[in-house]
């Protein structure tokens, strides 16, 4: 690692508890207490939400899409901006991905070769190329703070496509390193290998000798069961190096922060939080709620008595329902504030007990509460 | 009036330059310093916009439409909460229309008579009935600051049926103020006519008997010309009482303002600063901006570099064309939180001259850079 980078770019662990870990990640845009939960700003905006009301709700860290950005409204605009946290007015840490995992979601309208990936834009059929090295170049464009490597995601039960696809990925790690330029951005590489332990355990032990400033684990969340994603964490974390920050990507229930955060996870993302507002689906620490039902028409209590965010502090079930039916844009907004504070929070809570090495009792608790919804 | 009304509503001029007036409205909410003006929350949310971000906005009262409300989530729902203020989490003045002119809007789906009028729901066409005593019934329900009596709102250029409405919004007048019960509403007369001067004086000299403790004038910004309209308010405001607020309903561009303080006007509302947000104008004191145009995909400037709202002190047209081409709810927020700040500055900036009696000169240079645009 250059000079420069190691100024600018640092994780030092605080304090573990069994597996799971308190750190701080230090970026150019400021420092990331984790294990954290970052929310997804998929076209350079978190989906109704004002930079304001995300600093508001003491988010630490957004994530960008490298795809979404390239294509609308273009890196070369973002660039001539100083980079993405001009363009969107977001001033802390971002993280960008690579554009793997979209381009790879586009079935037919892709053709991959060792060279990259060919694809049609989902927005107008236009033709592009992702490589390792433009995939670099983009983010580099973007300007985040931390970047993804360009990486092949396969089905992950597919054992044979998995052999073939680590491989490509394994070289397309290295040409990302190769590739990129800038001192102010930490690369992390990305652990493939879908639900197979060895293929996992081999994804781990190259990429660490690779020795990127950190490391994720790609391709969960895409189908395979609770048991396996779990047991992929398991196998990784234990030959991911400790002093480097581990970051489970497109993943990020409550239960699912739980668990990863007790198998040493420092970093989550996902879209649920705000997707769900928009389907009217609140996310609290006991379930889930669908604020649509009629049961709420009259209902004067908040979504989670418990909860301390604007929205449950402010509004009433009732209410919220009402800008549901009435197809009230503040619905989405109000309800996306409650979910991602609810994860938000969920992280920062589990960092405490970390700290305090009560991590097991807690995540016992919230568990029990969870019931069966994961 | 009673006393207990006389205690929480009230109305003190503070300044007159020429016939423009600057007054402080006190409303059991707190005080409204006048010539203000109030954004439209037609179902009890102002589309896109939390109570927070309005505060901030230093939006000092705002409207909600009675039809939608009755209809949507019903007047007991809210009467249930304690009021429109708990229910929306609103806790600064609220005025309420009486479903006179959206009931009058429905075309065929109603049917007028001297008792009030039948009229079927555009969401499920179900049938209903609001006559003075229920618009004012709901009204109480709704626990708005300001109530407005029910009237008839008839095509401004028809004549004959001009007189006949009005002899009903007078009888419906006298019947509104029968109804009224609550001490802590004020209620106000609406003045009718169309565009008939005499119409519109013996409307105002009518109402004035009743002694309302403040008035509007209805039934403009509905086609007729600009020039008809100011003739209508000049007419109106030299027969209504200097000691009553004056409300001018449903109108609200900067034209409308500038035009309308000087002739005496105190209150506006008016659904454009939210509407054309949703549809990506941006009005400033330069005339109206359409930011999903091309020419703006690169534009590093905010949309009015005058302003002072929290969207031109941190967002780029380029940004803003970019939420709007990628259909981004943000968009919408982010462009109502700029109109809405144009005209509630603008309601302040013209106040302060009134007090500095320097009404005349500052209005004559922003008409100047209105150009056309009305």
């Amino acid at each position: 690692m250059d000079k420069s980078l190691q100024t600018c770019f640092s994780f030092r662990l605080n304090s573990k508890d069994g597996n799971a870990r308190a750190g701080i990640l230090t970026t150019p845009h400021g420092d990331v207490e984790t294990p954290v939960f970052m929310p997804v700003g998929t076209q350079a905006t978190v989906k109704s939400l004002t930079p304001a009301q995300l600093e508001e709700l003491k988010v630490q860290i957004l994530l960008s899409n490298t795809y979404h950005l390239y294509l609308r409204p273009g890196a070369d605009v973002i660039q001539e901006f100083g980079g993405l946290h001009n363009f969107m007015n977001w001033h802390k840490p971002i993280l960008t991905d690579s554009g793997g995992f979209q381009v790879f979601s586009l079935g037919n309208l892709r053709h991959v070769t060792d060279e990259g990936v060919v694809f049609k834009s989902h927005i107008d059929g236009s033709t592009h190329n992702f490589t390792p090295e433009s995939a670099v170049n983009i983010q580099e464009k973007l300007g985040a703070d931390i970047i993804m490597a360009f990486d092949e995601c396969p089905e992950p039960h597919d054992r044979r496509y998995n052999e073939q696809a680590l491989a490509r990925t394994h070289s397309w790690a290295q040409r990302c390193l190769q590739a990129k330029s800038r001192p102010d951005q930490a690369l992390f590489g990305i652990v493939q290998g879908g639900i197979f332990p060895d293929l996992r355990a081999r994804s781990a032990e190259f990429l660490t000798s690779l020795n990127f400033p950190g490391y994720s684990i790609g391709g969960l969340s895409v189908g395979e069961s609770k048991d396996d994603m779990l047991a992929v964490i398991e196998v990784v974390n234990a030959i991911l190096p400790e002093s480097k920050p581990r970051y489970l990507m497109g993943v990020g229930t409550p239960y699912d922060l739980i668990e990863g955060i007790r198998r040493g996870i420092d970093m989550f993302d996902c879209v649920l939080p705000t997707r769900l507002a928009r389907h009217h689906a609140a996310q609290t620490l006991q379930g889930r709620l669908n604020l649509s039902k009629a049961e709420y028409a009259r209902d004067n209590s908040p979504i989670d008595s418990d909860c301390g965010c604007y929205t449950c502090t402010n509004f009433s079930r009732s209410y919220l329902r009402h800008l549901i039916i009435a197809k009230e844009m503040l619905a989405s907004t109000l309800i996306s504030i409650h979910n991602i504070f609810t994860l938000t929070s969920l992280a920062r809570t589990l960092r405490k007990n970390i700290l305090d090495k009560r991590f097991d009792n807690t995540a016992a608790q919230l568990l029990a509460n969870l019931e069966k919804v994961k």
